[in-house]
Formats: C-alpha cells, structure tokens, sequence
C-alpha cells in the first residue's frame, strides 16, 4: 500500500512537472494570437465569380463572428465603391471601398465566371484581359510588394496575376484547365489545393478551394481552433496538404 | 487458323448483337432527358446566407451553361424584384423576381446566415422569424403543394419550413447546430448530407451541403454528364449518399 502510495505521489509529481510547461505553452500561443487583428479586403472586377469570392468571404466573416471581431473584411474594387456584376450575367454586388495596396492583412483575388474556353466576350481569359485593362494590376502589383500584405488567389485570380506578370518564377495553382496557360506565363505551376510560395503568395485551385484558401489562412492567422469552428458551422473539412517549398521533396520517378 | 477465324467471327457476333442494344440504351437515356428544361427560382430573404444561396446558384448556372441553356435560375423573393441584404450586415443582392409558387421546377430555400446561438435579434432563429412575417411562407406552402416544384432547402432553410409548419413527419436535415430544433419542430431528422423526403423535397445539411443538394438535383433532372462537368469545373466531388425511404433499413443497434 505504502509502495502504491509512493509510486501516485511520484506519478504526481512527473505530472506536475509537465502540467506547468504544457499550460506556459498554450498561454503563449494565445497570447501570440491575441492582440492580432486581421483585415481582409476581396476584389471584386467585372465578370468576377461569385463563389471564388463570396466562399472566402463568408469564411472570414465567420472567422470574425467566432473571435468577437478580431477579422474585418470587406468587398473592394479598383474603382471604390460600385455595383460590380459578377460573370455570365450574374448577380451583382457591391465594392464598399476602393482597393488599398497600402492597408496591411489580406487581399484576395477570385477568378472570372465565364466559358471556359473558345475566345467569346465572356470567355474566362477575355474576361480576365478585361480587368486587366483597369488600374486594377497597378494596385495589385502594389499589394504584392507590400510586406504586410499577404495575396491570395483562388481559381483564375492566378491567372490573373500571371497575366499582369506578377508570377514569374513563383510556384502558383489555378483551376485545372488553367494550369498551362499558368505555366505558359512563367509560374511554376504545382499540383495542389492550395499552394503557399511563400507568407505573402497563396493561391487556390478551382472555384470550391476558395474555402480551402481561406481556412488555411484563417489557422494561420488566428489559430487552429476559430478555424476548426468554422468548419463545424459551415460542415466543410479542410481538403489537402498546404504546398511549401520545404522539407524534403518527393523524388520524381 | 480457320478455327481461329471462325471463334472471330462468333465474338464479332456476339458483338453485334450486344452492340445495338446498348447504343440503343445510351440513346433512349439522352432522350429522355433532351426536351426537359428545368427552372430554379433561388429565394432570398432578409438575412438569407450568403454561401446556402449562391453555391447552388453557381452550380445550377454552370450547369445550364454546360447543358446549352437547358437550366435557368433566377433570385426571387416574396416581395419581387428588390435588393435583398444578407445576414450579419453582409452583401446584398438584387431579387430580380418575385417568387412564383405556380412555376414548374426547382425552388431552393437557403438558411439565415446569424449568431449561431442566443436571442440577439442577429440570432438565426430571430433572422428566420423575420422571415416567416413576410408573405414567404404562404408561397413556399403554395410550392409544397404544387406537385411539379421539387422544394430544396440548404441549412437554416430546412428550419424556415419546419417553423412554417411545412415539415411535420417528413425527413429532413438541416445544420448540426438546428437538428434537436427540426425535431422538436415535427419533423424526422436524419443525419445525412443529402435527405430526399420524396422526389418533392429535398433537403440538405450545413452550408456547403448546398453544392451537394445542387449536384445531386442537376443529376437527376439532366443526368450524372453535366453534374460531372460542373464538377470538373469546381474542382469539387459530391459528398455523401443522398437518404431516402428506401431499400433495406440499417438495423439500429
């Protein structure tokens, strides 16, 4: 009895050694997300697809709700505050503000809606060319050399940086049907839902990885568990592994 | 040798034969589905859910662009055409119809978006409430009876009609969060992605179950082709068996 007594006292006190470093630690981790706030600004341009926008949208909208405030986002344009339609004739929305490359956190970037191929006005790359001839890559390109401001894509929102020639060299994901044209551009395209080249470049595959990107984003900026939150409320499981260009690399058979 | 020609030619037959049949199917299914043309009226309200209403919107267009125009979809409300605001101070967009309880086709009812607890006015049920004031819920009562609409609800829109008094003893899922309600509500909830009551109402779970109630209705209206387009396009698979009242039930232990 004295045996077992001793051996729960020494068990205790093993635990009690861990107990203090195991709570230092979650302590820290808060505190290093505590104070953070994080503004999101979604671009909208005419012929923009609703869902590559309004998923992100609502994730981070979400995401705010869940951590009393602590992320804003907003629907922007290069033009401030307008009524942009979205593509294939679809649904308008409203830019509540004029894009600022300036303003730290996130800016993210959706695709075109429009046919996926042939060179019709509303095909996705004359769509894309179309924001292109706005001040729109101006800011973007603003937006990329800012430090404080992480770019995001989702879908053709790659495309459309590659076409202002802002993804040089830098590893990308787009919409499948887009990946070589990606690469006919000069980005190194990657295989992946979501691909990070680094903080301050994540892009996104097709339409529904605008969900993926934004959760992705919402972990890293606010901590796994607002993330996990908005997945429980909106029934969605994050969907692959974040691309880096870090550890060890597969060997190409 | 001549054997060998000879078993050719018996297997060339059996081919024949085989072959007609076949052909004959895959084109009695085209046809089947070659005249239909199908409507979807997508209901807002005040504080309708951004994502409940727009994933199926996006995916029903798509689906009429890959089809040659065989899916229309529109945004109506209970009051016609009128600029609708979504929940928890988001976007609005514009109803460009009023709802039409006597048209054939789909009619999609989206959730509240909301404060997933509480009794704030921002709370869902509160948003819901709101709605079940206005001149929705005799129309959508209109459109359970109307034996050529198929009722679609995503999320909180399976608690719209089951506090109009619409779902009593019918199946239904709506969010994790408003299951215990829907029961209390009269209804039978079943914990599944996808629930088809009968082919008349379908209804489906949190948020992103949208894409899969529309994917499974664009299906079954146009066949599993352009569902699989759309698919391709999102870069997004159908999730979960879609429930219904039949075959064998799993023994409940």
């Amino acid at each position: 009895m004295k045996k077992m007594i001793s051996l729960l006292m020494s068990f205790t006190l093993i635990l009690s050694l861990f107990a203090p470093a195991a709570s230092a630690k979650a302590n820290k981790n808060q505190d290093a997300f505590k104070n953070r706030n994080l503004h999101v600004q979604i671009v909208l341009f005419d012929g923009f697809d609703l869902l590559d926008a309004l998923a992100p949208y609502e994730v981070f909208a979400a995401a705010g709700m869940y951590s009393g405030g602590k992320v804003t986002v907003e629907l922007v344009s290069a033009e401030g505050k307008r009524s942009v339609p979205s593509g294939l004739n679809g649904p308008s929305l409203k830019a509540e503000a004029v894009l600022d490359p300036n303003r730290s956190g996130i800016i993210l970037v959706p695709g075109a809606s429009g046919k996926p191929a042939g060179n019709s006005e509303d095909a996705i790359p004359n769509v894309l060319k179309g924001a292109l001839q706005t001040r729109l890559p101006g800011m973007l390109k603003k937006s990329m050399d800012n430090k404080d401001v992480t770019v995001a894509t989702v879908c053709g929102g790659s495309l459309l940086l590659a076409m202002g020639g802002m993804l040089k060299d830098r590893h990308a994901v787009t919409n499948q049907i887009g990946m070589t044209a990606l690469k006919a551009l000069g980005a190194i395209p990657v295989d992946a839902r979501v691909v990070e080249d680094d903080p301050r470049l994540v892009t996104g595959g097709g339409v529904t990885s605008g969900l993926d990107v934004s959760l992705y984003l919402v972990e890293r900026e606010l901590g796994p568990q607002i993330a996990n939150a908005v997945e429980q409320l909106f029934e969605y499981e994050r969907r692959g592994t974040v691309w880096q260009a870090d550890g060890i690399a597969p060997i190409n058979f």
